[in-house]
This record gives structure tokens, C-alpha cells and sequence, in this order.
């Protein structure tokens, strides 16, 4: 398998990770001293710290299992990544790629009567975009394997941190 | 042209065949027993079987031709496939992807009169993400060409048969 | 890197300069006599042009300067490609891809106050798509370089000119 294909993979971890909430597999895929940053787009092409940055994959595997809202009952999402461009130079890599989130609440069925509703047609529940921006991303190849040692996470749109 | 690749292509050809409810082109892409099954998702990491398996390329290419509800008039859908992880192993290899289904409509445009309205800007109609999951896959090198052997079609939402 | 890759990257480069309203940076992607033709679905698998082509890079970027219409505060987009289909031949390429575009209005913060209001939660604004279609492009390798000599983008959707 080429470099850019591995490489490629370990976001294609990652967003699995994520959206499965596994902090566990999340914090592997990061080096002990990677330094993940949030920042909020505020104009084109500008982007400010969001928070401070999270150092190290027990880092990242603690904010997912305690920070990430877990999913409700019916509650699916995914981070979908698009248009990579990785450069690949001996054993660094630079990743560069759009995301889109989307979050997925499944209807559930009614428990009593007859089911599904009689005009209720084909997958039932909501699939809606709520987030998007891009990855910039770096990585190391250690004992034959690409871990990221630094992730930005560039998001379009401000996060709200109620009264804040 | 690497084998990941080829793999990759072949859901490529898969996504494309379905939204032009091409039977055809989409049983070509599976073996003679190849083993189709959707399942729906009833926790975090698990599935439930939906229906009875498909089985061969002829029952794929039945299906599309006779289930599948066709596009209106200015319909279109995109099945989108994302951060996929492929395996090949020799002749053998397994595929998994993220993806989601977008349907278009279109607006028509009137057919009398001076044409669209005086505030209508840019593309008209609607792309509305309606289902989402991953494809979960094996493939088998035959002849030299990659073949769909199981096709696992991971839903996040269940699908109403109305009054079922 | 692969070639097929590379050519993938072409189409990666282009939608991130689509996407800053970077005139320049598509320019360059495009030969002198590259030639780009919208054109809009009036049938399942039938297009018809809409208005002339544009001829060359020159052309591109200053359709991208003039005509495109700029982000206003806290608006951002992402054309994003998936399951491309790509043919190598030489110093010839033929590309294939899905594309969804998706308009961002973030949500403006309260300038005044206490801040977000008390039961905002995530990323503040909207993500939605807008536009789908398929993507379909040749490219000559130049000097080592893959550049867009043909670019067809076939809309899903009828663009509305107001009035006409």
C-alpha cells in the first residue's frame, strides 16, 4: 500500500473513532507529545485557537470518553473527510482535508399498533450536516507506522459554550 | 493502477450504477454468489439483519430493476462513499466505507411567463441527505478483475414497509 | 506518487480554490486552451449546455474574480468530490467524480451580553447543500505536470438567471 494511502487511513481511523466515540482507538492514533488544536474560522483564510490545545494521545482518548456528547438512543453521526492532499517526505506527512459532519437521529419505530405509519416510506429519521471545516494534519512514521504528531482542526463556524 | 484502488472503483461503479437505477451494471459487479445483506443498526456497533439476503448478481440486478423506487421528473440521487479502509490480501480483499445518500430535486422551471422568478439565484431545487451508514465489503480477484463476494449494507436508520 | 493520484489532487486543489473565490490558484490548474462547459440535467443521463464555454485558465480565473459570488461575513462553502473514477493513459487522463456542494453561514456571536444564549450547544450556524452533480475532466501531463484540458460539470439542477 502506498504512503499517501496509509496515511489517508489514519484519518479514515480516526473519523471511525470519532463517530464511535472509542477514545481508546482514537488516542492511538496519536503520538505521546501530538498537539491537537481547535480553531474557529474568523475570515478567509484566518483561524483563532479555540480552547487549549490537547497534548498527547491519552489526551485525546480522556477529552473523547469525558467531552464528546455521547449519542441518544437512535443517535448515529459521521465525520465524512473529502479531497486529500497529502504530501509524503521520508518518514513525515502533511494531510490536508475537508470534513463535514453529520449527525443522524434515527425514528423509532412505534412500539404499539401496526408499525410504521401507512405513508412512512424508505429510511426513517434525519441525516443533517452540523459542522464542517478542514484537517490539517501532520504525521511521523514510528516503527512502521504513521501516528499524528500534530492535528488542526479548522472549523467554519464558532462553537457555543453556553454563556460564555 | 494500485489494487486499493481498483477496489475502490469498484464501489465507485457500484454508487454510480444505483442512482441510475442501472440494474444491469450493478449485478456485473458481484459474483454468481455473491450474498447482499442490509442490516440496520439497533445499538452502537450493532445490526440487525433487514430481510432476506440477496444472493448472485442476476438477484442484484432484479432488485435495482424492481425495487428501487425511480427518480421523478428533475430527481437525481448521489450514494457518496467516504474514508474507505481497504485490505487486499492476494486475490481477496475487504472494503469498508462510510456513506451517504443525497436525493436532488430539481425545480422545474416554469413553464410560462418570463421564466424564474426575479428573486431566484443559483441552482434550483433541493439535495437532501436522506440515508447514511457504511458499506462493509468483500471482493475476490477473478480473471483479473475485482468482484463483489458479500456486500454488507450497514444502515443507521431503520426502513419502514408502511404497516409492517 | 501515483499518477491517478495526482490527478485526484488536481480536482482536490480546484474545489479549495472554488471554495476561497481563488481565481488565480483554479487558473493555473487549466491549460490556455482548456475548455469548461456547465452544463445542466434535463434527463436521467442527458445534459444540456448551459451558456458559452469558458476558453483557457485566463478565463477561469476571471470568471472566479467576476462572477462568483463572494462569501458574505461568516459564509463559507466546500465542493466536495467522492468516488472518482480515473484513467490513466500516457500523458492523458480521464476523471470522473460525484460532487455536493455545501454553503456555511456561521452564526455571528453576540457582540453584546453574556455571550452564546443559554442553550446553545455546538458549532453555531448552518451547513447545507446546495448543489450535486458529477465532475467530468480531462488532463494532459505538460512539463510533469497534470492540467485540465476539458472540464465538464454536470449539474443535477437548472441554475435560475433571474427573469431569463
Amino acid at each position: 500500500m502506498s504512503d499517501e494511502r496509509k496515511v489517508q487511513e489514519v484519518l479514515a481511523r480516526y473519523v471511525r473513532a470519532t463517530d464511535a466515540r472509542d477514545g481508546k482507538a482514537q488516542g492511538t492514533l496519536f503520538t505521546d507529545d501530538a498537539v491537537v488544536q481547535i480553531r474557529i474560522k474568523t475570515g478567509q483564510g484566518v483561524y483563532e485557537p479555540f480552547g487549549e490545545p490537547l497534548v498527547g494521545g491519552a489526551a485525546v482518548q480522556y477529552a473523547v470518553e469525558n467531552f464528546m456528547e455521547p449519542h441518544p438512543a437512535g443517535g448515529s453521526s459521521h465525520h465524512t473527510t473529502s479531497d486529500h492532499i497529502i504530501e509524503v517526505d521520508g518518514d513525515c506527512a502533511h494531510l490536508n482535508a475537508q470534513f463535514v459532519v453529520f449527525r443522524v437521529r434515527a425514528r423509532l419505530r412505534p412500539e404499539s399498533g401496526t408499525g410504521w405509519p401507512a405513508d412512512a416510506f424508505g429510511a426513517q429519521g434525519t441525516v443533517e450536516p452540523i459542522e464542517s471545516g478542514y484537517y490539517d494534519t501532520k504525521l511521523r512514521r514510528i516503527d512502521g507506522e504513521w501516528k499524528i504528531t500534530r492535528h488542526d482542526v479548522l472549523m467554519d463556524m464558532p462553537m457555543a459554550i453556553p454563556g460564555a
